[in-house]
């Protein structure tokens, strides 16, 4: 047997036991019983446990150095063993002490900051958020500080991407977007957005989203939608991709979480099949991948076509919808509105909580920002930004569930994907210019497809900065999204 | 760390892909997507293997010897030694090359099954049958055959038992159980169930069974129930215990297999805690086990007194039901009746089925009957027992998936579980006088109770034969089924 094929049995346990512990995390956030929480930690921990010395194990490392020998340069072999080279080598880098370490302070953190947050009381969980930024501190240093400490802990979620990108991006769209804000809180104009609340028929709401997602591409055969607290999209293999979502108060939590989990959800269905169960199949990034769950969600699903074809189906779901024409409709999903809770935000704000949020991370990392300081922090930007100051914490520095995890440096991502999304969609109408009738004909197949050869079928295959190149034709920029953002809500807002 | 300290920890590790390997049964036959089952059999096979290989492992054996001497004679200890004793040995008695091949037979071996039975023609099945009892007579050749190659092979599943021990029980019921179906076939009573078939509204029917399975003591924080094509339990911990249940067309599908399953269930979650994830936890036997399945759907789930209390509520979700009285409905779900297929028989008749299979299956193991003549001999059986016979293979040697997986042994069980049912309720009521009034009362925490204490609590710390003694004063016989069937049954058809 080759060294390549060897390295590939290996690689195949590996990703049984990671396959394992995602089906054990989705059975926890959708059906497992409210007291199976300690075994199913413990079974969780030891899955983990066993994959963590399979990917650091002397034999996977030894067969990876001959493997990169036989691989054919620029092969699908060579993609392989780079992907598991930078794998093996995050796991190494990190001793395992610190791994558990931090693995100890995250669940302790959790509870800390669960506790801080029904409290509203920042001070509760300082003192384990400035641990936790000791450990992370020193998980950069083992991983290797390049020009900023930020760089390694970035790089992790986003191979190659570094603070600096991360400044260029917010420095093109910082000033443009708040302006933007500004100039249409200035039109006084208040979208009906009150009847899109209410007590919606799970049974109901959840046939319409079905019937959305798989006419967008996702495939029900090799996927399915489960409701959980916090929607998320998982998978086990590329016919196995699980979508969940919740179903109230805000109808469009039903849409367009479901729009954005299938996003997600139709990049993992849509490797290879060969590349199954290798880390050559899957999402490359989480800025790549955030790119296509908020292209699905907020190009397609928040646009006008698309309710052009969609609304009198989900009127007929729900009659007391009937209140609202296409143009109201559309106008009410694509509100614009400064608000405290980023993950309630509009697409045109959304970015502005990132931005805060990563220089507050960098602050924090950087030692230019003292833990204590930071509600204080938090509030002044919110002010510069959004013009609006949280009434406590649990609506301000307490709201995201990330830094009590340790996932510091990640946040970025999230703009990163909303700036793709618009990239890759100027791109896409450069070959399919008619977009705009075909959603409204709810012929989404070739969105679907050009989509679907040009991302998904790569799978990790290519870095994400190659990837962005090949799609794209350039590297990720902000003039796309930011020239989007201009043209979309000039037109809604009537702006001059 | 004491042998017996690091034995646990090493138990732990297996127990957990154990448990995760259960988890990705448990969804593959309730949600999973009909594409994902080749990803599926890929993870749970090398979850297998890896237990598999602890279960077998050097190290595993030099601490089992070692925490062997620790261990007090008597103590919970010496259970848990003397359990994994038996497991290890189970397992390193058959060569990996022979699992290897039952398991690829077995595999081939399902699909080979499916396609005969739905052409109803033994023939296309008798060859790999052939191969199969080939490979399970090997089986108990490495095992060590005793008295009868058939007893290494229901040792596996029953620990103790032998077919000499099946032979007496069967020897006690055959005649009495065939003439006592005779008479009540004499009497031309029709209990009337034709209103128990119909389509049966899933929420209003799963609100039923739940209700029930928590009023007879399953606990819903510790488990759930789900909807799965063929009904069964299983378990992941003592706090996660997972039921499944079918609605329809037959009401009592859903009623008696959610109390059947709920037995099992309730078995599971009564082992104490500090045993969870350890081999000392949950039901000691197959047979043990299907005495409280059977127990909680046959004796609790089929009384009168049961349907006094629970009928006016059944009715109130069903108002097609209204037809019955407390004596129409009592009388419809008793109905004895031979029949083809063994998992639909009456209680009566049950018993009667799985003698014919055991002794197929010893005359298979003996050779003393050639895999050809299977049909004949089955259907010869069916004419002298039940006095009716199977038109086509389908509805005769073909109905059962046991064979076709190399679970060779394992039928007797349900006869014990049977029998056993009936022993431990007559010693329950020697306590426990007024179950009928309990019962008539919705009141079932004494009987519950009154298990729990004596067998769920006990999880595995006793062989099965020890238990019985232990619960029952006796070894396992078959008197008390017998005259519960004469007096429950000559009631119900008045005989003489």
């Amino acid at each position: 047997m080759s060294a390549l094929q060897a390295l590939k049995t290996k690689l195949a346990d590996i990703n049984a036991l990671e396959a394992a512990g995602a089906v054990l995390d989705w059975d926890q956030q959708t059906y497992m019983p409210p007291k199976a929480v300690e075994a199913r930690a413990r079974h969780a921990s030891v899955l983990g446990r066993l994959a963590h010395e399979m990917w650091t194990s002397d034999e996977l490392q030894t067969l990876l150095g001959r493997a990169e020998a036989e691989a054919e340069p620029g092969s699908v072999d060579a993609a392989l063993v780079r992907i598991v080279r930078r794998e093996t080598s995050l796991k190494t880098k990190i001793p395992a002490q610190l791994v558990e370490r931090k693995a100890q302070l995250a669940a302790l953190g959790h509870e800390v900051w669960v506790e801080a947050r029904a409290a509203s009381d920042f001070g509760k969980f300082a003192p384990t958020l400035a641990e936790m930024v000791d450990i992370v501190r020193e998980e950069a240093n083992c991983l290797g500080v390049g020009d900023s400490i930020y760089d390694p802990l970035l790089d992790q979620y986003e191979e190659g991407s570094t603070a600096a990108d991360v400044r260029t991006m917010f420095e093109t769209i910082k000033q443009p977007t708040v302006d933007l804000v500004r100039a249409i809180r200035e039109t006084n104009t208040q979208p009906d957005t009150g009847r899109l609340i209410g007590e919606w028929d799970q049974g109901r709401a959840s046939e319409f989203t079905l019937k959305v997602v798989q006419a967008i591409g996702f495939d029900l055969q090799r996927g399915r939608q489960d409701v959980a607290p916090h929607p998320f999209c998982t998978n086990f293999s590329v016919n196995d991709v699980r979508l969940t979502t919740r179903f109230k108060p805000y109808i469009g939590s039903a849409i367009f979480g479901s729009l954005h989990e299938a996003g997600h959800g139709m990049y993992e269905q849509g490797s290879p099949e060969e590349w199954d169960g290798t880390p050559l199949a899957g999402g490359v990034s989480l800025g790549v991948h955030e790119s296509q769950s908020r292209l699905w969600e907020n190009i397609v699903g928040r646009s006008r076509a698309f309710w052009e074809h969609f609304l009198p189906s989900l009127q007929g779901s729900f009659p007391e919808l009937d209140h609202y024409n296409l143009d109201s409709f559309y106008a009410a999903v694509n509100k614009v509105e400064p608000s405290l809770i980023r993950v309630e935000a509009d697409e045109l704000t959304y970015n502005l909580h990132i931005l805060l949020r990563f220089e507050i991370e960098l602050g924090m990392l950087e030692g230019t920002l003292a833990i204590k300081d930071l509600p204080e922090a938090w509030n002044e930007k919110m002010r510069e930004y959004l013009g609006i100051v949280p009434p406590n914490d649990a609506q301000g520095c307490l709201q995201d569930v990330h830094w009590s995890g340790g996932s510091i440096g990640y946040f970025p991502t999230y703009s990163m994907g909303n700036l793709l999304s618009y990239q890759i969609w100027a791109r896409l109408q450069q070959d399919i210019p008619n977009t705009d009738d075909l959603m409204a004909k709810g012929h989404f197949a070739p969105i679907f497809e050009w989509l679907r050869e040009r991302i998904y079928a790569q799978g990790s295959r290519y870095t994400p900065k190659d990837l962005v190149v090949r799609v794209t034709g350039k590297p990720m920029g902000a003039d796309d999204w930011m020239s989007g953002m201009k043209s979309k809500y000039s037109a809604l807002y009537r702006l001059a």
